[in-house]
């Protein structure tokens, strides 16, 4: 810890939390769309303005930048120790289509506020301090895999019919497809990952607490299901001699929310979207193809309801003399949040006067893959009405300022906590 | 009744059932589909040359034709009194896009096939008989509304962006817009009107009779159902904080099940075609649109239906914290037979030895419109499967010669049943 501050002023610090939202501000009127949202899909122009000026900044505090060969923008604020593994927060500056000004932007605009703060206050943590900006969270986490040694090395992978291939855009941000495992970073060359973010889901406002203590990114898995009766004609074909692939299929989408609402657990379980054919007003319909995303934070419960879904589908499939077929299609496995990380949190709200909520994240994130690489943890603040992706996104000022400080806290005692003695940096310095 | 024959010849005579089948063959081979269907849409080319073919076929036999302004191809088979009403069958040669060679041509053919008969065995019948290819079944029934006079006189009422104009549709086939209403036929013009056609079902083949005995054509109502409910996030909303569209469609699509198959009637309720926004997988649905047909020979137990329903929706929706909403569409009004009709064709099944089975027609047909004209009746053969309108349309040569002989004899004793005096000829003539 750097010797400007006294241990008395280190607790009182605090991010200067109009400079803060000034930049979400500024950064949200990249991509603005005419309807108050914003549109910054990865690799798009408007993306490349955002982490450019994101350099400068962070240029601007103290840092040194690079961008790695799987694009990802990473500042550097030296610590004391500079051959200390770094302590690491960061998020995404790219955008879903429509989307609001805080998702991803927030955790990254709060780091390097973070660094500001340090940086105008002579501070320097013993640990290196990394901001990272990952390349492309919406869509192939491009960044975080390849930095964790996750991502798949067949361009084919992350071909889209919307979307650019993946090498020429990860040019396009400084990045090298050719050369992206030079992106993954070695075990133990981090210390620790926090990410800070918005809930994009509604408990932390219904519980009243500004902070979310992040207890684990849920597993999360999707499946087709697929019903096949029999089209036939709607006014023709008698009650009694129908195979109706959408009577069966809405007693599927029942059984789903069953599972998810059994034992009032934190699961949930979800048909978003539906097929149907032939689809038309006078036909029965004779196939139904569905979609089902399911999530919790343990792989027990998941598979609890997959199996009870199993059953209940055969049922219903013989009653309605239907056939319906589960069929996997992605699976993510839960991610604890590291216990030491997430109690550092939980003691900062404390100390700070801000009260918090323990949630999971059912949402993905950069965090998840992180995971892999180090002890990671995530912070939460609210998000009105629990929306995201989304123009109406919004999380406050006020929010989004004790957010910040929370990690500002977190990353100071984090970096007590991994203490780095000359004995230590002799050491890490000797690998 | 003409006098070469006597009355045990006339009840002996029977189609010639080879002859019928084959012009099923031929007329099943113009707008073939290499699938084995046929698409002969109305106004096109392929329903020319269907019709032209008919043209040459009943003049062959004996008839006059003439096309009105409606478009309908009408030949008119001489009656000893010429002036007397005339008794009339008919159906159509139009298909929708992927059919089968039976829909309402076999009703024309088998038409045809009585006329020959006659005409072979020189029997005129006291009345005129017209055999009526009434024109666009399929898609306006601009044929026999305009015979009734129903036929809306706004060329917009009839405009769909996949099809052409109906003006220029119905000059192509020699038809006439600006003259429509001279197609309108004059109560007391005709003194019967029986349509023989496949069942669209699998009423027949499931009770095991050939002859399907019509009791009604069915009244039909159609809807929208608006459900909207709250998108959000399919991760971070919990289960008890949902307002999930999706879900509250499924209990109404049950709900609509249970009022199809309460009491064991003849209802038919059907769910055919759903829409969900924004139907994606990991966004719970905001809204679902659906449509609902529902049919009935009974305007109250229609009404009680939409009743029931009504109270389940609402209900639906204050527990599901949904709003959900019917919109009428569409009202067809049942349509009963002539009971005197209905009562001929079944002696005359009787009397052919052939089983029949009493069974509502759940589709529409020209007939339901003609029935506001003269008295009607309608005649079924079985359909494998109850499959219609698709390339695996099939009624066995059999079942079609049998509904072919079932129209003769029907034809044959009504031309008794309103038999012309020459009282009543010189009544008519006055008229």
């Amino acid at each position: 810890m750097t010797q400007q501050c006294n241990s008395t002023e280190i607790a009182s610090l605090q991010v200067n939390g109009d400079r803060l939202n000034d930049t979400l501000k500024t950064i949200g009127a990249i991509g603005a769309l005419p309807n108050g949202g914003v549109r910054r899909l990865a690799f798009s122009l408007e993306d490349i303005q955002a982490r450019t000026i994101l350099q400068t900044w962070m240029e601007a505090a103290g840092m040194t930048t690079t961008i790695d060969t799987a694009g990802n923008l990473i500042g550097r604020y030296p610590g004391r120790f500079p051959h200390t593994p770094a302590l690491a927060t960061g998020s995404h500056l790219d955008t879903v289509p429509n989307a609001g000004i805080y998702d991803g932007t927030y955790g990254v605009l709060a780091g390097l506020e973070v660094v500001r703060t340090l940086h105008e206050n002579n501070i320097h943590l013993d640990h290196p301090l990394e901001l990272i900006v990952f390349a492309d969270e919406e869509r192939t986490m491009i960044g975080s895999k390849a930095m964790a040694g996750q991502a798949p090395l067949d361009p084919d992978y992350y071909a889209h019919p919307h979307y650019a291939p993946l090498p020429p855009s990860l040019a396009a941000i400084g990045g090298d497809w050719e050369r992206l495992t030079a992106s993954q970073r070695q075990p133990g060359s981090l210390a620790a990952f926090v990410e800070l973010h918005v809930e994009q889901g509604p408990v932390l406002e219904a519980a009243g607490g500004p902070i979310g203590l992040v207890t684990g990114i849920v597993g999360q898995r999707r499946y087709s299901i697929t019903v096949a009766g029999q089209a036939s004609h709607a006014g023709t074909t008698p009650m009694d001699m129908r195979q109706d692939a959408l009577v069966a299929a809405a007693q599927v989408i029942l059984a789903v929310n069953k599972i998810g609402t059994a034992d009032n657990g934190d699961q949930v379980a979800t048909v978003g979207s539906m097929k149907l054919s032939p689809n038309v007003v006078n036909t029965i319909p004779g196939q139904v193809e569905m979609t089902l995303d399911i999530r919790d934070l343990s792989n027990d419960r998941l598979d609890q309801m997959v199996a009870t879904l199993e059953q209940d589908m055969a049922a219903i499939a013989q009653a309605t003399q239907t056939r319906i077929h589960l069929q996997p299609k992605l699976r993510n496995e839960p991610v604890p949040v590291n216990s030491h990380i997430h109690s550092t949190i939980a003691q900062v709200c404390e100390d700070l006067g801000l009260p918090s909520t323990a949630l999971p994240s059912r949402a993905s994130h950069d965090a998840q893959i992180m995971a892999s690489l180090t002890d990671m943890g995530m912070i939460f603040v609210p998000s009105d009405d629990g929306i995201s992706h989304a123009e109406t996104e919004y999380t406050s000022p006020e929010h989004c300022t004790q957010g910040a400080n929370v990690l500002l806290h977190t990353l100071l005692r984090l970096d007590h906590h991994y203490g780095c003695t000359e004995e230590v940096v002799a050491a890490v310095s000797a690998i």
